[in-house]
């Protein structure tokens, strides 16, 4: 059976070495009261969580997976509901909210850092929670008065969970296909009616209520994305004391059996007149959604960093006990029958990639998290600003650069262990199984790399990429000549150049052909992503560089390693973003 | 549900085209008869079969998978056992059996292209007549004449299957552990006690009998892997007439809940006592099962081969089908509410790299399969011998570089369904999930690149690689100056040589460091497996450069898609190659 243990000491490091947690918290008048000590006794005691209740359910999870018992009745497997009734009961889903609405007022920084875990243990039993965390984003921003009296505080004590209803059988990435129909009521409500599938968290037992965020067309509304609404229709209505009353008509028609993540019910759900309310504008809705959407996003980032992280753990230790032939320079541990098979360099070479990925997506994941924090509570606009545009820059490459990384990394984990890394008994297929859907869900990772490419880069000439640009200019300037830094900082400064440089063809080549764009665009985030941990394993290695006690020196050693094997990917990748569109254009639809 | 099609027109351009298979056989006395129309008949015959029989039990099994029934009994999925005796009906165990068992004598030229076919069907399916065919080579180059005409003639009829006992729960690949023990008995045979582990089609219902091949050691062997015996254990004693007798003390203790391949039993297998007949001298059981696991390896290779093909044919098909948003250039179906997602050059990527990396890798089996039916029948002792040298070198080239592009081609094909390719339902997922173990089992990957580098490559000074890089040197004398070709042959000299100037470094560095030769070894297999597409995709591009129709044009698109987008992985590999061992070394073995 797999453990997990937080990585509280790598938190540490990131946040208060790295990130100087401290100081930037104390910039912000909203987070300044919050001291060191107090965010490390919460990640503390999110770790007991994580490894005493929510971990322990994982395998039950997968092998049992939820129930579909009819007439839109579904159950989680066992010990999910209890393991939520915890969560409620210690407050955690309030952590990161806004107090106006019941909430702790923690910053994201902490929240990021507690959903690593938590996916860690239980991406499946998470999702519940996560999904209503995203709701919870939406309804603050664009939710009435009422609305966030009504639903916000339920949703932030944890006892009503919530769903964002988006897909259709015919309609997933292209929204604008969608045919949700809302017909206005005369009470001002409006009756719902349509089908949406891949509902993650559509139906369960863990808590009294559902609020399901909703996408639908009006009457008369434009078509494609610009007649599209959002909308809240809870399962049961409330009461006018804001009590569960009657049952709304919206239900689960059936539930998916699904590669991994089966302790999470993943929904077919029917609207048959269900009644709604509008939230914000009318035919705003993609508007909407997409707060909830960008949100979504990070925080599947957040689950292939999990995901990677407990898959390391178990590999690791799985490397350490195996004992297994003898190392290529000789016996290593002549007093046993085998060495462990961790002597191996190729062993290390997958547990390495395992950790630098993991280490280095930490590091970007909080970082984004900070600029969250900047974004939503500085004082200074100009701060805000700047921290806003680096996240949109920044969002898709956190989906998808930790989505792939973690996809390569739980499969070496699962190699590490030989045969029984593919059998149930070591939990290890399971992480590669929940890893799986990470690429795929809150918009595939080629749609995240379109709208990093497309969207976030060349659409304001490249304006965004220069703040995140500078940054790296700024830190290179800074550590120009610093002793033992070259072989990092070199790689990096001739990484930047070149994807300026990149950018700049990419752009051009666009003009005359917008199919360029679209064939670059996948190369084109991996490069990003590894220039974001090019810059952030560098800032670590010059942390590492004076110190000299083991926990630096083990950090040293993967920065070492991450610019010998993992960087060197953006030659491959910058051929082929040079490849051009002809190259893949050139097979007739019918070849295919 | 998933469909397939055999790709019988894409055979045929290997098979008689690339690799001129009527003018090769012609050269082998023992199939010189052997017509291109019997060919193309056997293979139509094997696509029904493939297509009509065991594609449709694919889905079923994956669900259904096995069933403990206790006391040593368990059934494979339900449709299993039927489609298994019409298998051994219609002859198909025999094909490419020696026609002195009650073989049918075809080439594995043509074996390996049925098997294949079958492998796209329901690999779980086909690893029973699979293993059953690896044991049919061990004991025809190693068994008695009374074990031949005893056990050897049911393995070619089918009647009974075969199966490989090597895994124990403390040793796999290190199996010079190994702690099961046979015991002299007065008669000649042995009594074995032990503990077997992950064997594949351990125990079924599928056929009267099942042979294990099970390795053991004798009373005083030496340690390690010198003192290994290899012995016959059928499940079941033939009687005075070689009909089923007595049950013999060798049974199925449990099966694994696994990532995939749920329709073959993989089985713990507990000996107690069981009688068993030593194949071939004592302590020489290690090599006598390298023929069996040579032919295994090969046969991994076809698996991933196959599982690529099926989840690009349903992943085109998907693309064609799937209808959303618009081409990037502007509608390219005004008449329909949204373009195909085929429009998109990302999608065209995935689905061409699933091209590349399946025709290619059919092109190095199918001459692969060809080299061993010159190894094996050809007249001139040095031909035998150039065979024999080439299939050391790429028996581990043909297991893991197909395995892993198996793993990507696959993996890319569920992306393109998106979240439909995560639900059972399409069966892309299964696809992925039985494609796993491929990279696992008969040797992981690892120990595939350390058997290439280590000891293919390097051992010899390189003189196996010498031939190899002999054929590829020809081939680009003979087509120099060939008009259009120099895209393609430019590439191929430089990878050659690069590869050439690698070898000789590793082979330097080695000498001071043994770890240098771990470290660079998966590298080193990934550059000398697109050594080998780059020749034959070169090879197929001079086929296609001259031709007018369809065919030729969608072989040259994807000629130019692989060495625009595929090979460039060299660039990376060659930089990981030369990171040298100290970049992994460095790390503490405590820090992991």
């Amino acid at each position: 059976m797999p453990h997990y243990t937080a990585p509280l000491r790598d938190m540490r490091f990131v946040l208060f070495d790295l990130l100087q947690a401290e100081a930037e918290l104390a910039a912000l008048p909203r987070h300044a009261g919050l001291d060191r000590d107090t965010i490390e006794a919460v990640l503390e005691e999110g770790a007991k969580f994580a490894s005493q209740v929510i971990q322990p359910l994982n395998q039950v999870g997968d092998h049992e997976g939820c129930t579909f018992h009819g007439d839109g009745v579904v159950t989680a497997p066992a010990g999910f509901r209890e393991a939520y009734r915890q969560f409620v009961e210690a407050g955690w889903p309030s952590v990161a909210c806004d107090p106006d609405f019941g909430g702790q007022g923690l910053p994201t920084l902490v929240n990021n850092r507690l959903y690593e875990m938590w996916n860690s243990a239980n991406q499946a039993w998470l999702m519940y929670a996560g999904l209503s965390h995203s709701a919870y984003e939406c309804l603050l921003a664009f939710g009435s008065d009422e609305q966030k009296q009504v639903y916000l505080t339920k949703i932030v004590s944890g006892e009503w969970t919530g769903t964002m209803c988006l897909t259709e059988p015919h309609c997933g990435t292209d929204l604008g296909l969608l045919k949700t129909k809302a017909e206005p009521n005369a009470d001002g409500s409006f009756a719902l009616t349509g089908t949406k599938i891949f509902i993650s968290a559509g139906e369960h037992d863990l808590a009294e209520n559902i609020l399901h965020l909703v996408l639908a067309r009006l009457p008369g509304a434009p078509a494609g994305t610009k007649g599209i609404s959002l909308f809240l229709v809870p399962k049961f209505l409330p009461d006018a004391n804001g009590a569960v009353g009657a049952r709304n008509a919206i239900r689960a028609g059936s539930i998916e059996h699904k590669m991994g993540i089966h302790g999470n019910a993943t929904c077919v759900m029917n609207l048959d007149g269900a009644t709604g309310w509008l939230i914000g504008e009318a035919n705003k809705g993609l508007a909407a959604m997409f707060v909830m959407m960008n949100s979504a996003r990070l925080g599947v980032g957040m689950q292939s960093l999990g995901q990677a992280e407990v898959a390391y753990q178990n590999a690791a230790a799985y490397a350490k006990d195996r004992l297994q032939g003898r190392a290529p320079t000789g016996a290593a541990s002549p007093d046993k029958p085998a060495d462990s098979i961790l002597v191996h360099p190729d062993v290390r070479r997958m547990l390495l990639t395992a950790r630098a990925y993991t280490e280095g997506g930490r590091a970007l994941a909080t970082w984004t998290a900070l600029l969250l924090d900047r974004e939503h509570s500085h004082p200074d606009a100009a701060v805000r600003e700047e921290a806003s545009e680096l996240m949109a820059l920044l969002t898709p490459v956190v989906k998808a650069f930790l989505t792939d990384n973690g996809w390569e990394t739980t499969t070496l984990c699962q190699q590490v262990l030989g045969g029984h890394g593919y059998i149930a008994e070591w939990g290890m297929d399971q992480f590669v199984r929940d890893a799986r859907i990470n690429m795929i869900y809150e918009g595939t990772n080629g749609i995240q790399a379109l709208d990093l490419l497309g969207r976030k880069v060349l659409m304001d000439g490249g304006a965004k990429f220069g703040r995140f640009a500078k940054l790296i200019q700024r830190f290179l300037e800074d550590n120009a000549g610093r002793p033992g830094l070259a072989e990092f900082t070199a790689p990096l400064a001739k990484l930047l150049a070149d994807t300026v440089a990149l950018t700049q063809e990419i752009a051009a080549k666009a003009k005359a052909d917008p199919n360029e764009v679209g064939a670059a665009s996948v190369p084109y985030l991996r490069i990003t992503g590894h220039l974001c941990f090019a810059w952030l394993w560098a800032r670590m290695a010059a942390l590492a560089l004076d110190k000299d006690d083991e926990f630096h020196a083990a950090k040293l050693a993967t920065a070492r390693f991450y610019f010998a094997w993992l960087l060197p990917e953006v030659e491959q990748r910058f051929r082929e973003a040079r490849a051009g569109a002809p190259t893949l254009m050139a097979m007739p639809a019918d070849a295919f």
